[in-house]
């Protein structure tokens, strides 16, 4: 284990975010807001300093960097990385409590959305941004940001990007590492601005179309009103629906498309398999919920918004789905587990792992009714390897027993948090969504649960968000140990 | 596919079921209930007639043999065996209606012991002995039944046992299929005959007696009174608590024993863990229920009979678990999915299954460290193989999969039916449990689902009792095509 690296890099990160910082710091200066401004700049002096120390511990490391390096990288960085970002909140004194804050920071980087803040539209701006701006460097990735702008980490910081971006596979767009988190970055600014100014051109201001449109880009979910996205016009929900969309779509395939390789991106299984699923959602809770509304464009508009919040895992709402019927309920349960497209920014299972899921499901059945017989596997054009097929069916079950772990350490909570609240708390938190139903539904938040209790939650949201492998690895003490 | 072998099975089935049927007419023949002997005579006669024709129209069948013909066969042997089973109730007129009958008998055959009577203390004898009876049957499985008594079927009978036993790997303990499943039979009856002398030795009569030690060895669950087995004696509940966990522990192990190969019993893994998972459950249920009792042994009895109760897939109680703390609720829910040893009459995953997912899990991570290494896994003293592994992989994502499509089709019943009663409903009938929580909570019952909920939770409880996929391959039309 080369020690030296992990720290290394994690005191890289930690001056950068001293660097990012400074971003919430101009927005409170904006607004005057004093006791922001100070905050913004003790978190900043501080994080600088503790990594310029840790840089300077680790200094001339060897680059020499493999799989179980990149796991602990990541899993130190976000770990770090929300302990220096709940700094703001506590300093400023918005969210006092050293709990609160961590969940609040861990629920932005993760880009899961779930609040523990009950009064929401007094929160000043500065802190407003900076919690929203955690969602967008989460989104893509904090050491994917920092690989993006920061020179001469590693050769193979490949092993970085694979343990901090989602999906079963993932592919180096370009030969190098650091081109591709270029790459992806470059798409996701343009995204973004475009977003800005969609929504801008609505009747939200240039700091609601910015904060919003972090909440999209990440598939994170925070906002600015209490009500979420529900008092804001038609045009503006549609233009969040639609990029909601665009996000969960995997980003390999915006790169297909800008080196005009349009036909690979028709193509694309996961893509079209995904789609169907929000389009079909979509039509069953219309149907489901259509007594509820007097105009069809409004039922539409509804189902279609919550439904591609939830599978994307962002979390806005523009209803309390909670008072829908058991069906619609029951569909939106099962989205925040599948998930949208690996490769983006969103979190759950992920549309590619369910359809490896359900191939080898049919494959299996083709191999009792002929035991003798091979049969392949082929998703996106190529035949899937047998590391590929174990790993994915393993995650599977390894997210499942963690699932339950989790939900067991949050029983010990008794009313008002029934079954149905805390299985959502658990299944809304591990996916990266948000809300879930009953007291932590869009209309309620996890104030009400005890330490103890956001502690799991923040470990759940960083286990989904990180794949659980990196934090189950990092976990292990005999990893740490020197070679 | 042979056809012929598939129908004409089934014919001999519904032949032996007419024998079947003359035990509950024996019963009520001696408390002389008009109504219920006329019901089993009429029932009998039409098993026979239909056995008859079916043997008739496929006579001389070829034996031939395969995993298909298998599967199929246990998958129509099942259905019919439960299409005949309901007539008694509705011909005795104490279940009118076909949904609620058919519920029953396959809640009865499948072991899961789930109920949608509500006067079951109005129940004349012969009808209670029926409803019991078919968890013993089940339990062991019908056509195993059928294939230790009745002569001359096929030599690959294998192929049926196989599809029909429960857990991972399905092995033979003598050569002959036949004579295993009559070893297994004969251990079972004289292990059911030991628990009756045990009860009866209580304050329970004779009829008593057998009807609780039919749900106990079946792992089923049905009894006479509305509160299960809250009013009996310590004493009573003592041994029927030791006798769903024997009957929850794999029958290969007693047969080790017969032939005394004592060290092999005791390196069982899956017992050890069994047997670990039930201790540590006791504990804690004991501890977070104890505010609730004066003494520490009602705690204690109280705690293992309803562990031992759930997680060997019985289902009977002996008090409202349903008002429990969540944390209890939360371990006994856990209990209902993981079930009891492979190879023993219980439902659900099974521990071996459990076992094998967490080692795989382990391996993945080991994986994951060191990429190029290869990591055997061992279970009971044997490398596992490739196709196993993938096998429990795989099936327990199609049984997540399942088990999510049965809750979404159950999310169409509104108010009463909450998340957490739909949600345990399914989990109780898919892992052949038999009570819930909420509305089918151990002193509620399912009465009150509509009738399309019932069809799908007998689906699910047939699907459970035979792992998926026998009904699931049955389900493809192409199946069913000659060769």
């Amino acid at each position: 284990m080369n020690r030296k690296i992990v720290f290394g890099i994690t005191g890289r990160l930690l001056q950068a975010m001293a660097v990012i910082l400074l971003l919430p710091l101009l927005v409170s200066a904006i607004y005057k807001e004093s006791n922001c401004i100070a905050a913004f700049i003790i978190s900043a002096c501080l994080s600088f300093s503790i990594g310029t120390v840790l840089r300077f511990a680790t200094k001339n490391y060897s680059k020499e960097l493999y799989a179980k390096e990149g796991f602990l990288i990541v899993s130190l960085a976000w770990v770090s990385a929300s302990l220096i970002g709940c700094l703001p909140f506590i300093i400023s004194g918005e969210i006092p409590s050293f709990f609160d804050a961590l969940f609040e920071t861990v629920s932005g980087f993760t880009t899961t959305g779930a609040s523990v803040v009950t009064n929401v539209e007094e929160l000043s701006h500065g802190i407003i941004f900076w919690r929203s701006f955690t969602h967008w460097i989460g989104g893509m990735g904090v050491l994917v940001f920092m690989l993006a702008f920061v020179n001469n980490i590693s050769d193979k910081a490949i092993h970085i990007m694979r343990a901090e971006m989602p999906g079963p596979v993932v592919g180096k767009l370009v030969p190098r590492a650091k081109d591709t988190s270029k790459v992806l970055y470059i798409m996701y600014i343009v995204m973004t601005l475009v977003q800005i100014v969609l929504l801008w051109c609505g009747e939200m201001n240039l700091f609601e179309a910015v904060v919003h449109t972090f909440g999209t880009a990440g598939t994170g979910g925070f906002g600015l009103k209490a009500d979420s996205i529900a008092s804001y016009s038609a045009y503006s929900q549609w233009i969040i629906t639609v990029f909601m969309l665009i996000f969960g779509i995997n980003f390999n395939l915006y790169f297909l498309l800008i080196i005009k390789r349009f036909r690979s991106t028709l193509k694309s299984t996961e893509l079209w398999t995904y789609l169907g699923i929000v389009i079909t959602s979509i039509v069953i809770v219309s149907v489901n919920i259509s007594p509820a509304f007097t105009s069809l464009s409004d039922t539409i508009r509804t189902a279609a918004f919550q439904v591609s919040s939830i599978m994307t895992t962002t979390g806005y709402s523009t209803t309390d789905f909670n008072l829908w019927p058991n069906l619609s309920k029951t569909i939106l349960l099962i989205l925040m587990f599948i998930g949208a497209c690996a490769g983006s920014t969103a979190g759950g299972l992920k549309v590619s792992r369910v359809i490896l899921l359900f191939k080898m499901g049919f494959r299996e059945i083709k191999r009792m009714i002929h035991p003798r017989s091979v049969v392949s596997i082929k998703f996106e054009g190529k035949e899937v390897d047998d590391h590929t097929k174990h790993s994915v069916t393993t995650y599977f079950a390894v997210y499942m027993v963690c699932f339950f772990f989790i939900f067991l350490l949050l029983s010990f909570e008794e009313a008002p948090f029934d079954f149905e609240t805390n299985f959502s708390a658990v299944a809304a938190c591990f996916n990266n969504i948000g809300p879930g139903f009953g007291v932590v539904g869009p209309m309620g938040s996890f104030a009400q649960y005890s330490d103890f209790s956001k502690i799991v939650l923040s470990f759940a949201m960083l286990f989904g968000r990180l794949e659980i492998f990196p934090l189950l690895i990092a976990l292990i003490p005999s990893t740490w140990r020197k070679r």
